[in-house]
């Protein structure tokens, strides 16, 4: 079922969709036998609303892969997360919340070592501290060559956004890491003639940057990889006819939901709580919100199964505050799994819960792993529960006669 | 998996397969926590047979989109209702039990009314009685154009079938509707070259209509659209090897199953008991049978929950008259939900229940909507109920060595 099908049936109601999406969501047991992360916090309005909810397990991208952040967000945000690839370069700006534009092109920036002969030593400069690294992208951003504008942006260590615009850059272009150390840094190779232009450009902001970058071991000079640029996203509002907001604190998430079309909030503090102020303020200006809470993923990387059990709780227990709200149709869910005894990310399918009063509910009233696998909603794509979102918000109509 | 693959692993048996659709099956609670249509029904022998089989919920089209008759038939018999596309005008001409050729162009019909000016006032003309519609449409047969064949059947009210027959006839043809009163009718035209010449005689046709009901105000002028062909469907004994019969009483099923190549049986009354006297009476001629009941939907789509249930408990105690003929596979499911509370077809997936001695049977003692989200078939399309229940009827022969 593409977009253009489904774009077809769309119309307009005045129903409200609130995605809660807690990153990393679903988990594992500590031990064999015990209960999950979600399994384990006391949830009690999650498992009220789960009682009026249809459950189910999302597959974010496919059986078996471990989704990154973008792909799992465009996943339960309805969209292919195979289909529509995001470039690791956009990636890196979204993440650092640069608005990157329809033409720039991005690429993940590294400081790194090299020695006199210019072979690499180090391909993270001994990953130099970030106050270090924020010094040396203010020198990289005074180069300037006619015909295009550079962006760097500090990531985090020896790690840095790299952005060029201008017109007729392509983003087809090789990394100049090398992978191994003992080699010397590779140029920037277009792979199509539409970016010859840019790898000339690349390649001349290297040269300047290793000239200025010269005295200044172990960060003596920069690798580029993973060129990309913005991918062209379908809009929300086009193929869903929503006008969509984000509630979300950190870069990337902001990032991804702006390239789906959705007006990204600005919210007053970092916590779950002022998430859910925003939500409330907002609630009357658009007909659907995504609330991002990143804390639950950091806890599940970190190995830590107590504290992502305790965020959990938090927003159970701010959970009323939607539900105040009367929203349509909710669904709570995760972008992906991370469970703390694995300290990633994982393939394991997400704990989803969607809830509206047309829904044909379960009628279980616990929201968790196993639960959810005994829901109606089965173990499907996370990509196919907006559609069934939009049919509970009425907003699709009647295929064929 | 195509029709191709699974068309040369298709091999001769000599079992039967019964298909009884109770067409919008799927139900929804009167309120929270209560039960479906099907929960509520007392179905001593469907529960029994549930017991021995394979239960499972079928989605009929794709994830949240709600199926008309025509595409949610498609689902249940094996088509991917996506990629075979009925046209609205094809489904009207199938509506009213119209033999369409494989050639005709066929498109739906309303009389209107214009003021003196041409100007639409009225897109269905009052909705006139269907009697009046009737004496019109024999005015209309009247129209004679060199070189094609019209013919003109009486829907309902101001609605009718249009179909074209001769050579050469395409059907990428734009509406007549202006969608809005205070406009004229559209011309038709051709959006393809081959479809030039249906164009010129539709819009002959109109031109001669509005001559003939020039005095016949409010039904004084036509509108045509949704101009389609029969599409070409690949047929039951092609892609299955079935010898497929059809029960259905209302012109729309049987029109869809003639479609797929079964043959249509002549039922003696409209009842379900005279459906399953046409079922035994044909028992040993074919080799797949499909009945259709249309009660069940009527009910649901009047919001009489009350009678849905009745009409279930009729079809359940007919059920030991289709156990008597000793079927190999019996297949009990819907072509789309009708929730009674949303007086409507839904996108609810439909509760389905597959037995066959072969089946691995999930000893669940009832038929409902619950029960279905836990059996073994899951949620899956309903295009792939077919080859499950070829499988089950020793059908389909090894692949690969």
């Amino acid at each position: 079922m593409d977009f253009k099908f489904l774009q077809e049936l769309i119309a307009p109601a005045q129903t409200k969709i609130a995605m809660i999406i807690m990153d990393g969501l679903g988990g594992l047991p500590l031990e064999p036998g015990g209960k999950t992360e979600l399994e384990t916090a006391r949830t009690p309005n999650l498992d009220a609303l789960a009682a009026q909810s249809a459950l189910g397990l999302t597959i974010p991208v496919g059986p078996g892969i471990t989704p990154g952040s973008g792909p799992g967000h465009l996943g339960i945000f309805g969209y292919d997360p195979i289909q529509y690839e995001i470039g690791r370069g956009a990636l890196e700006a979204l993440g650092v919340d640069f608005e990157l534009g329809p033409d720039d092109v991005a690429a993940r920036g590294n400081f790194c070592s090299v020695d006199a002969a210019g072979l690499v030593t180090d391909r993270r400069a001994g990953r130099i501290p970030t106050d270090m690294s924020k010094e040396l992208v203010k020198l990289l951003r005074t180069i300037r060559i006619d015909g295009v504008e550079f962006f760097v942006e500090t990531v985090k260590e020896h790690r840095f956004a790299f952005v060029m615009r201008g017109p007729g850059l392509g983003d087809a272009l090789t990394d100049t890491d090398p992978q191994k150390i003992g080699k010397p840094a590779l140029p920037v190779q277009a792979l199509k003639p539409n970016s010859e232009k840019s790898a000339q450009l690349a390649n001349q902001f290297i040269e300047q940057a290793c000239k200025l970058l010269a005295g200044k071991h172990p960060a003596n000079m920069i690798l580029l990889r993973g060129f990309a640029k913005f991918p062209a996203m379908p809009k929300y509002r086009d193929i869903f006819g929503l006008n969509a907001a984000a509630i979300a604190v950190n870069g990337m998430y902001r990032g991804v939901a702006r390239l789906v079309g959705m007006q990204v909030l600005d919210v007053d503090g970092t916590g779950i709580a002022d998430e859910f102020a925003t939500l409330e303020k907002n609630w009357n200006d658009f007909d659907f919100f995504y609330l991002h809470v990143k804390q639950t993923d950091t806890a599940g990387e970190a190995g830590d199964f107590a504290s992502k059990v305790r965020v959990i709780e938090e927003v159970d227990a701010l959970m009323p505050r939607l539900m105040a709200l009367k929203p349509d149709v909710v669904i709570v869910s995760g972008d992906h799994s991370s469970p703390a005894v694995l300290k990633s990310h994982s393939w394991h399918p997400v704990p989803t819960l969607l809830y509206s009063k047309h829904v044909r509910a379960d009628g279980i009233a616990e929201f968790g792993e196993r639960t959810c696998a005994r829901g109606s909603l089965g173990v499907l794509p996370a990509k196919d529960v907006m559609p069934i979102a939009l049919a509970n918000a009425q907003r699709i109509t009647k295929y064929g006669a």
